[in-house]
């Protein structure tokens, strides 16, 4: 059996495209409501991204592929150097949807790109030829991040055995991908597997993405899964209900430093204590070698406005001081290993990351 | 200068009794509205404890002690007999609204026991005379309560020194109490002494009592307070923001083990990992030889949707597995010191509180 046979109906479709048609699962809407919108217009596929319709980077990136061609598909009648300009603006604009998502330029680039190695390697080629085989690049972004999931998964799915408690942090799941997800796939390909495990999945303050959206997608799979506010995590270690953490990162540094949504070191230190092991799921694409340690990675800070309201609901006193980092960085030496696409790195780090993808 | 003569015109009344008229503050409405509320009968004290208008173990005794007043006061004309039925009447009805608070039925038995006691020891004694001494016994009960919690402050406070961070979750503050609280008690006394530091409040999920109560008191009280959510308490420590960890508890056994509002032992866990001070703040009563270990303490599973909702809001998916566990116990070993009101206690607990307490 090949990766490409295995059955995932039970998954979440967070996007997809067929006909000529990209479709989107609106995430602002979840848990409450699960409502699949078919995207008509480039404007709407800008909306969509800005509005976190559609989140997580691989996600957006993904969406940002497809959506350039709405911008062009009427354009296929005009010159080739015309086109371009076309795809080129479209791009410009797309990538304002979400300035700071890094995946998002880069898969508007890549579309650029390829439009101009294509004129440049068949100067015959017309618009109609060029929008073919951009069509053709959008779904083989969309498919190597699948892969990507898909192997991650496989190579992570070993270490949930039966019995399991395996604890997440807010969501590298289907929702933030094409399919699997990152943190999320060796559970679902375990799952698929017959393994019998449990998951708890922290709810992920100030925005929730644990309770809102990793809960909701494992519950849609079948798998069974507990929600626990951020501060239960330690009370379910101490009562031995986890064996395992998985979680996803943001960025990881050349030493094997991890960013991640804020509470990760947490339940990394937790981890250490209990003596669990602690896991980080993550594409190859995510090893950052221009960053030596997790010292340099610049940690935003978010609204206060997420910490001090939940919905229309103030929280907080006016005029409180609040801090809202929305990252934080896990040391290397909380680290068990980097689950990867490549297979999983284990330390020493330094020299394992390096000798793996440097 | 004597404990008497501090002047706390800075704090927050939680409740206060004067010319035979309880007041209430609402602490439901925290912090969006500051709402004193006059009881205006036994029925009202009822329902206020019953809808948590007031809130904490010392401060819903004091309102009992009070509130039982209420229930007799145009009893004054009945004989003795007929005048003590009243009495225990009001008390088994007022005990109702929250039949699991411990200090609620200690101080609700104490102001019988001490009608009892007057007509023993004075057969003469009207009813009006009695209600005299049950007047000032209710008054009594609050005092003391202000003086724990001052000595707890003043045996306190010396650990908080000029430029420090101090972290702290939940509220054990004046809002649970009669006065300064019993974590937040040495931090309203340094704050007095002019000594500046800044305080980090958890918000504390599910109910958000650090959000709403803790970091809204500090806040009126003049003292800087930034609040953060649970799980930012890792970031804050790696950033050397926090220098001590001070927080309350609802019971310690005998070996030092202590419960206390769930995700207080993740917080102990980050300050042993960063190698920072954890100090539990509580009144001498709270330790209870009885229990001789934390593994004794039955842990309360609340309502799963204190998890699920967010006020009117659903964050969890319907059908969501979830744990609540309202409290977790930190083992001794994580705990530097108890702030008590007779001393700060320090380990080995076990020899220590038996000398002190035992």
């Amino acid at each position: 059996m090949t990766n490409n046979r295995l059955s995932y109906t039970s998954l979440v479709k967070t996007l997809s495209w067929e006909n000529g048609v990209l479709t989107l699962l609106d995430q602002t809407l979840l848990p409450v409501e699960v409502k699949v919108e078919k995207q008509e217009s480039i404007e709407q596929v800008w909306d969509s991204i800005k509005k976190l319709k559609v989140r997580g980077a691989p996600a957006i990136g993904i969406a940002g592929a497809y959506g350039i061609l709405y911008g062009v598909k009427d354009k296929t009648d005009l010159g080739v150097i015309e086109f371009l300009g076309e795809l080129k603006k479209s791009a410009d604009y797309l990538d304002s949807a979400r300035p700071t998502a890094v995946n998002l330029s880069w898969a508007l680039r890549r579309m650029v790109a390829k439009a101009n190695t294509i004129i440049k390697g068949k100067p015959a080629s017309t618009s109609k030829d060029i929008y073919t085989v951009l069509e053709k690049e959008a779904v083989t972004i969309h498919e190597e991040d699948k892969m990507i999931c898909r192997n991650i998964g496989l190579n992570g799915k070993g270490l949930i055995k039966d019995g399991m408690g395996v604890l997440t942090h807010c969501n590298a799941g289907s929702l933030a991908t094409s399919e699997l997800g990152t943190a999320t796939a060796p559970m679902y390909l375990a799952h698929k597997d017959g393994v019998s495990f449990k998951v708890y999945a922290d709810e992920t303050r100030p925005l929730l993405q644990g309770a809102r959206l990793t809960s909701w997608e494992l519950q849609q799979s079948g798998i069974d899964v507990t929600l626990i506010t951020d501060n239960m995590a330690a009370f379910m270690m101490a009562k031995n209900k986890i064996d395992l953490i998985i979680v996803g990162t943001d960025r990881v540094a050349a030493n094997g430093d991890m960013a991640n949504k804020i509470g990760t070191m947490g339940v990394a230190i937790l981890a250490k204590h209990f003596n669990l092991p602690f896991y980080v799921a993550c594409p190859s694409s995510t090893i950052d070698f221009e960053t030596k340690t997790g010292g340099e990675i610049v940690i935003e800070e978010r609204d206060p406005e997420e910490v001090l309201f939940f919905g229309e609901r103030r929280t907080g006193p006016e005029g409180m001081k609040v801090r809202n980092p929305a990252f934080d960085v896990t040391p290397y030496e909380l680290i068990s290993g980097f689950i990867t696409d490549k297979g999983i790195i284990r330390p020493p780090f330094c020299e394992n990351l390096q000798k793996f993808f440097g």
